[in-house]
């Protein structure tokens, strides 16, 4: 049995990456009632909001389901409230960058006592192998080419290096959006499949259509990173806002641009997702856009990629050096 | 029979990226007469040498071999001259970023009349497709991850995409060393595979010993990009130059790093690559360091890789969803 599946307690190999104001609980029980993990992206959002979305999904779904938080170490007190109230299925910890083992191992007990399994999400090795010492159940790597807030190192890199090192199920993560991406996480050792930017265009997600279209339109070089000032770099489709902020950023130093890009980048993601705001709204994407096309349910865009890959996987054998 | 071995009349789809000061006519002369396509790195060389590279090569092998060109406008004719009188078999045309429909097609037009085969480096979409409606006969696309001059997308993005646009054989560059990043490009769909990165530690390589450790000395996270202020940024590995680059990045706007920039950064690739020197030397190189463990012959860093992709791709099918 896959591995992942197996530890999670779900049909198929695929997690949504949550993502702030998108997946909210009507996508994450769509991808969970389609055998997937549908995770809530609800990372920075107060404690009734959170509650909220936990019950809602619980209406929609019976299947096992995750919400994210944020491994800051001042959060994490607040977030293990409400998971230790609330009890979901899974927590997913979004790592930054540079994790403290104590707190890991502290915080991941506290959780596995309330039930729960944990994902953790890393951006590079080291933080991967503290976060599987402190005893998490499946490993995530995010490569580089992956929306919303980026990370160091690409997917081929990461992949390679995380099944090396750990001795547990390892999920790729960024630039995966079809039966190619998942194929070729096979082919560098993965377990599962993480898809984020694929989901931004799923019928159930409840976004703004503006931004499921600007999704569905992107192509070649459509995204780019604002916010290295800030050493909060976030992938985001290019837009007039992008260009404010990158025009910011190469005409002062870091520290003012740092100052300068705040007010600016503020609440500037639910102007993209709520409102539809195309203009000043950050509207967070990774590169793989440029295979996105038309808007899906979630169980097809699921289905459709496993399908595919098997398909591939069936032929490789035959390739030709 | 493998389209990229057809076309370029290889035995191995294995193409090694050319590297200034390290695929000199040993490396390429040992990469081709190891079934591969060896390329010399001679991209702004100066004529005689370029044409004593090219003598000294087919002195050590009768295979084919290529050259790189960079495509600059300004460059073109000059490095026509050299073509037309050496014939190199296979001229490697390096894009920087947007190619002109009109000098391609000129160009590659007098470079196929001396019997020369044109494999074209795109770094996006945009110009792979200008460089095959112009005629060239293979396309790599290089992702992100890989080193040196760098481009804007991974390679996970970069080849689904190629592979769909284009009808003619693809090679997939950027975070490839082993047989998973082979088993990976052909889940992608392409024909071939170039490795830069991984030749830095070959044996046949006439770089400071000192280089061929720092490659196999890094590990994850060990290279940053600098040069973004001259719009030139540059994959290396970090270290004291880095720093330097990348402080006076933080500390002024755009324009003035640049200025800045230049002076420091001048003469840093011969530094390295030369003289040894790991301080103040620019050691360019890919993320796909952390996998590369030890110096090793080219001919065995290119049949294991396939041996280990050839194991892959028959227990891909088994895969368990």
């Amino acid at each position: 049995m896959n591995r992942v599946c197996e530890v999670l307690g779900i049909e198929k190999p695929v997690i949504q990456g949550p993502m702030a104001w998108i997946s909210t609980a009507p996508l994450v029980a769509a991808v969970s009632n389609a055998g997937g993990l549908g995770v809530l992206g609800v990372g920075f959002a107060p404690e009734p909001f959170i509650m909220d979305q936990i019950a809602k999904t619980r209406e929609l779904t019976d299947k096992p389901f995750g919400m994210n938080c944020i491994m800051i170490p001042d959060n994490l007190e607040h977030v293990t409230g409400i998971i230790t109230a609330a009890k979901p299925p899974v927590v997913y910890a979004d790592t930054i960058d540079g994790l403290d083992p104590a707190l890991c191992k502290k915080y991941f007990d506290i959780w596995h006592e309330a039930g729960c399994k944990i994902i953790v999400k890393a951006s590079h090795i080291a933080d991967a192998k503290v976060a599987a010492d402190a005893g998490c159940d499946v490993m995530i790597v995010k490569g580089w080419e992956g929306g919303g807030h980026v990370t160091f190192e690409a997917t081929t890199v990461l992949v390679p290096q995380a099944v090396d090192l750990l001795d547990m199920p390892v999920v790729a993560s960024g630039g995966l959006a079809d039966g190619r991406g998942i194929a070729a996480a096979i082919a560098m050792g993965a377990d599962g499949f993480e898809m984020g930017t694929a989901f931004m265009a799923a019928c159930a997600n409840m976004v703004h259509p503006n931004v499921k279209q600007a999704v569905i339109d992107a192509g070649d070089m459509s995204t780019v990173i604002t916010g290295y000032s800030t050493d909060e770099p976030c992938r985001q489709i290019k837009n007039k806002l992008a260009n404010e902020l990158i025009a910011i950023e190469a005409n002062h130093t870091k520290a003012e641009a740092a100052e300068l890009l705040r007010p600016v980048a503020e609440s500037s993601l639910k102007k993209a997702m709520m409102e539809g705001d195309m203009e000043d709204g950050a509207v967070m994407a990774g590169q793989i856009t440029a295979l996105i096309k038309e808007e899906r349910p979630a169980a097809v865009i699921i289905d459709a990629a496993i399908a595919e890959a098997k398909e591939i996987l069936a032929k490789m054998p035959a390739f030709e050096f």
